[in-house]
């Protein structure tokens, strides 16, 4: 094997942590010696072991003189619960370090490479970099801009509706479309949606996969009018205090206070998310929540599933987004594109 | 080789003829003769040789024994200058021919097959058989259903705005899909559009490819309000003979007076094209006219270009369809999917 494949063999290891590590990043760690694999870990959720520590623990012989590939620059900080992984590479007398991203943390980028080095460790890192910070864009973003990463999902038909005219639109995308959709939702630390959606749908904004054994997502209303039906599910189900509503008038809903946020804008409510340490959002509609973000340049991540049908007139997936010329309208890029069942998702970052 | 790949190689052979062959297919043949190719034709246009007899005529030996292969029946009715294509098979004293399709002409269906069984030739046919008539889908729908066969060109952004409110959209997608649509326009007989696309953007209408050799599309113009400037390229260029207007009112057009035609409505026309032998539409916009073509579902392959980007308010690709349950949408079926530079063309046979 290859640096490359080790280095992709700690993403894959990362990727069993995706949905349970935020605010931290997805890590995996793979210790090679004489070419064979010695052990592996990854970062199973936030407050748990780093990805290092795990390998280190499920070594099956002495790690001394090894190799290690990690995803993410080894931690150097002491601030925080756990004593720095790049202690314990030191300590075990690991060779030779071979890293994919370095941390954008500013409290430890580069900074845990040159304590490796200083200590006689080879270090080599950029190692699959891009698809690195892919695996993490999450984490990335809201690092570097203090925001949460929002990722907008729409499903509409090929000429950009999402109802006809007589409202129905219940089953625009396939059950296939329908079933991944729980899957992203289980990616994210929160589900964002408008009043509308919850006066219209009462929906219950949960994961429903079989097998699940993540944490359920937050459930993240927006109103401007304030006017909101108190039989709501989620105001009223076992994740009720999951329940967080933003405003712009007083409301009287049952749920405990802190859940009820007066806000004046959405940039308000992001920070406010930020600091609350929920930086995965998973926007799912309506169309004017989602013309807000966009409109605010507040959208990191489009996933569109396209029924291939048209509609004609109906509702808008997308309402004005308030632009003056071509050059200015949101585009996609990155885009990968993938068949679920008889639909087409479309997902690219927006930028 | 096997049976398959012969086939498939008649395949490319009748692409040859590609935009040239019409009302007639597109037909390739093979003559093998122990396991080599001895022999290839094809239809190179109408009123030109079948390809059975190019087949025999490109022969470097005698074809006497040998296997033929073809992707349509070989005509067997002498009501047109050309001798059928079955006696000369007969006596060239072909062994075994090999068919993918019969042919929908009632004249032909079958008989083809039966007149070659009955002078000793062995016959097989239907191997590709979806293939084959995914390759001739003009032709065999024209035959069955007496009408020509429209494919609709839709260019917008994911949420099917072909424009912003102030009208800008010219170069919506990119050089790469605009190129591409003039190799639609060339295996088309007819490029039609609606006044409204004359009126604002004068265009030429015609094939813009280095090395094209084929005969330019006619332009046919649809109008209701007879609003035509008289100064527009296709009233006025070196092919304005090829210019065709229907009209539902009397319009002061300088054109030979045969070019311009009252109808009552899209149906009149296209069995007025179809009497003509024009089955090969290629529907280019604007929105009003295709809308008119997909409510009366006379669309009969639709190839979207999409841009990955939203536009949020402006024009509609697709308005009004009188679609009140999603059941009554058209839905693409057999859809291909491929990047063009950055935009992704979906088409697809609309049913």
């Amino acid at each position: 094997m290859k640096t490359e494949d080790f280095i992709q063999r700690t993403f894959e290891l990362a990727k069993l942590g995706h949905g349970r590590t935020f605010p931290n990043p997805m890590v995996g760690a793979v210790i090679v010696k004489n070419q064979s694999i010695i052990g592996e870990g990854h970062h199973k959720g936030y407050g748990k072991p780093h990805a290092e520590v795990e390998a280190f623990n499920n070594c099956t012989e002495s790690p001394e003189g090894s190799t290690l590939y990690v995803n993410l620059e080894p931690c150097c900080h002491t601030n925080k619960q756990t004593p720095p992984c790049a202690q314990r590479i030191i300590k075990e007398k690991i060779k030779k370090v071979i890293i994919c991203n370095l941390d954008p943390n500013p409290e430890v980028n580069g900074k845990g490479v040159e304590l490796l080095r200083q200590n006689g460790i080879e270090v080599e890192y950029g190692v699959l970099k891009e698809d690195g910070e892919k695996l993490n864009e999450v984490f990335f973003f809201s690092q570097q801009k203090r925001l949460p990463f929002v990722h907008l999902k729409l499903a509409s038909s090929l000429d950009g509706k999402i109802a006809l005219p007589s409202g129905e639109s219940k089953w625009i995308t396939g059950s296939v479309a329908r079933h991944f959709v729980h899957n992203l939702r289980a990616q994210n630390q929160a589900i964002l949606v408008g009043a509308e959606t919850i006066r219209k749908d009462d929906p219950k904004l949960n994961v429903r996969l079989e097998h699940f054994s993540g944490e359920q997502p937050y459930r993240i209303i927006f109103t401007r009018s304030g006017n909101l039906p108190q039989s709501s599910q989620v105001f009223s189900d076992e994740l009720m205090s999951k329940t967080i509503i933003f405003t712009e008038k007083k409301i009287d809903i049952h749920l405990p206070s802190e859940n009820i946020i007066l806000i004046k804008d959405i940039s308000e409510a992001l920070h406010f998310l930020y600091e609350r340490k929920l930086i995965a959002l998973f926007l799912e509609g309506g169309s004017n929540l989602a013309t807000t973000f966009l409109r605010n340049q507040h959208v990191n991540r489009l996933s569109l599933f396209l029924n291939p049908s048209l509609l004609g007139s109906g509702k808008n997936a997308i309402e004005d987004l308030g632009i003056s010329l071509l050059d200015q309208r949101p585009t996609l890029q990155q885009i990968e594109s993938r068949w679920m069942g008889e639909d087409l998702l479309l997902s690219g970052r927006l930028k």
